[in-house]
């Protein structure tokens, strides 16, 4: 039997296991950061009318640069930030990874680096692997948030070509002011590497739910200020796989010099133009999870756990000597959340209201049980 | 305005534009080699049945590995070619460019080049490209074929971490024999630059349009030797995005360290599952096609046209002392056919049996202007 170790795999990738939480069979599923609302009866209607109508011409290739749905991604960007988006302006990709690898391909790649800053979504530093471009950590505060001064000279000192900000950030929850992201982006210019300036990508995959406004309106006038969007967490679209991008049309021309033609499928674009026209109701299912999400941390604080501030549909919670054991009972009650390496602490996902109380009443229990 | 070279994208991407086929909107449409038989009612009712029930479960992230339709395809497989394939020696992304991508990150990248015979699908060396991978031109007879002692040479003169073999290949429609592929497979692992031998990648897109055998036989005991295939052609089904590949599950584990997590949706991996219910439908378009194929050959050898042999769905003729007159002189006549930059000839697609007759008709007329 051939084995991994005997292909000519990159020597980089030896000894590496792939990315991905575990798919475990449990009652309470609150691990992967999914909206727990299914789509409606009226929106899987509308999906599987588009979708028919898509496939009549199943036979022709998707309309390579995605205008309609474009178009209507800029439209719901408008309305919901206030902030006026052309279609010209927006990308579509399968999955914010993947836009976030064309990125990557056009401005990062083999001699360049990027920095973010660490614990934040751990695909940022693999999709970085993955396209050759080396990865700097920079600093967080003991709140997990981004003090502006040590973040500042940590750009100045590594002079990377591309800077991370994942505002709301996972796993940690914490949302990143509009003035932490200016003195980076100015700092970023100011050292940049080459003479073009330095990119800034801002991951606002959990925009949706953060108590704060998006940061879309600092793009203007800054064409290396990039938003990066997901359908999977607001729109409840997880299995959608639809990230875009909201940038100077520059950006945009230039991800297409990368992007793999055609690289979006008639079903997919159908799907996601389906799930844009019921956007209002996504959205109101959005406001439930954050009072959820704002009862969670409220509940958790009463328990005595250290909970970190949180603008995204998740908590971070805390400190556990032993997380693996934690993480363990938890599961052994039929509750599954996600140990992603941060010390001390483990990440729940909002539920529904009886998910997150089953939640709450194993972390009760465990809490007892440990302090026993 | 800010201009696309005013951004600090990779050197080697400036000046270049995106990868694609003008889409223009003509009558008669045989340039991207898509099948030209729609879905049957039948196969839009079950795809829309199939999609709205994973649209229930939208909320969720699809299934990572994909594992029931890596099933049904290694039984396609199986079952088309005789040839036994397990659903773990089985892997699919979002069209074969995703799949190559995949391979080429995980067997190429930067200081690792791989060797492909021009003219030859053009995306092979733009995926290298885009990987960081380098690119060595192989050689091709006179007739676009692969001759295996000059083909054997270069391998051995390059030391390619990678051979491409694109059969039938595309543009020129070429089959590539089995002892061609052996010859070529063993040149590359003994000349490998490393000590695990080199990757060999068959691109069999257009095999089910083949006069021949598959070539996936061969990867028996050959766990170095890959088979790249496409739903897009044979199951008219452009628009679905769904490439996959056969080889050693070592193979399909190594792909795994680069793909993107989640990177094939819930809505495609339904899809693909009610048009492989078809297969046998669409395999009866296929047959239709080979014959229109094999007509558009002949006829447009009777008209004195040098044709190149074709195992595809699309024929390669010509020649034409001003390729790109021709070109323009067919689309006035509504027919739009490919210049795939081969000198002195254009490809044109097999297409419905009354837009061959008007190809062949604009041809004829063509030939009659510029002879005159």
């Amino acid at each position: 039997m051939t084995r991994i170790d005997d292909l000519p795999i990159r020597d980089e990738l030896r000894g590496k296991t792939p990315y991905g939480a575990p798919q475990l069979d449990v009652p309470v599923r609150l691990n992967t950061n999914e909206n727990p609302y299914p789509a409606p009866d009226a929106l899987v209607r509308r999906i599987a009318e588009r979708v028919a109508e898509a496939a009549r011409d199943l036979n022709r290739y998707p309309d390579r640069d995605a205008v309609r749905l474009r178009a209507e991604l800029a439209g719901y960007l408008s309305r919901t930030t206030g902030h006026p988006v052309a279609p010209e302006e927006v990308w579509a990709a399968n999955g914010s990874n993947e836009v976030l690898q064309q990125l990557l391909q056009a401005f990062g790649g083999p001699g360049r680096r990027a920095l973010g800053f660490d614990p934040t979504y751990s695909m940022h530093s693999l999709i970085a692997r993955g396209t050759g471009t080396g990865w700097v950590p920079g600093p967080r505060t003991e709140e997990f948030g981004i003090d502006p001064e040590a973040a500042v000279a940590a750009v100045h000192e590594h002079r990377p070509d591309i800077v991370f900000v994942c505002s709301p950030n996972n796993p940690t929850g914490t949302a990143v002011d509009p003035g932490t992201v200016l003195a980076l982006h100015e700092a970023a210019q100011r050292a940049a590497p080459g003479p073009r300036g330095a990119l800034v990508i801002v991951d606002e995959a959990y925009a949706e739910f953060s108590h704060r406004p998006s940061l879309l309106p600092l793009t203007e006038g800054r064409p290396l200020l990039v938003i990066s969007r997901t359908m999977s967490k607001a729109f409840g679209a997880a299995g959608l796989r639809l990230g875009y991008l909201a940038a100077d049309r520059a950006v945009v021309d230039a991800v297409q010099l990368v992007r793999l033609p055609y690289h979006l499928s008639t079903v997919t674009q159908a799907t996601a133009l389906a799930a844009l026209e019921f956007a209002d109701t996504l959205l109101g299912y959005v406001e439930e999870l954050k009072a959820e999400r704002d009862r969670i941390v409220a509940e958790l604080r009463a328990m005595g756990c250290e909970v970190t501030e949180s603008d995204a549909n998740f908590v971070q919670f805390g400190r556990f000597a032993d997380v693996p054991a934690v993480w363990r009972r938890l599961l052994d009650r039929g509750v599954l959340v996600r140990d992603n390496g941060v010390p001390g602490r483990l990440r729940v996902s909002t539920g529904t209201r009886q998910e997150n109380d089953a939640f709450l009443d194993a972390v009760r229990a465990v809490m007892k049980e440990i302090s026993e």
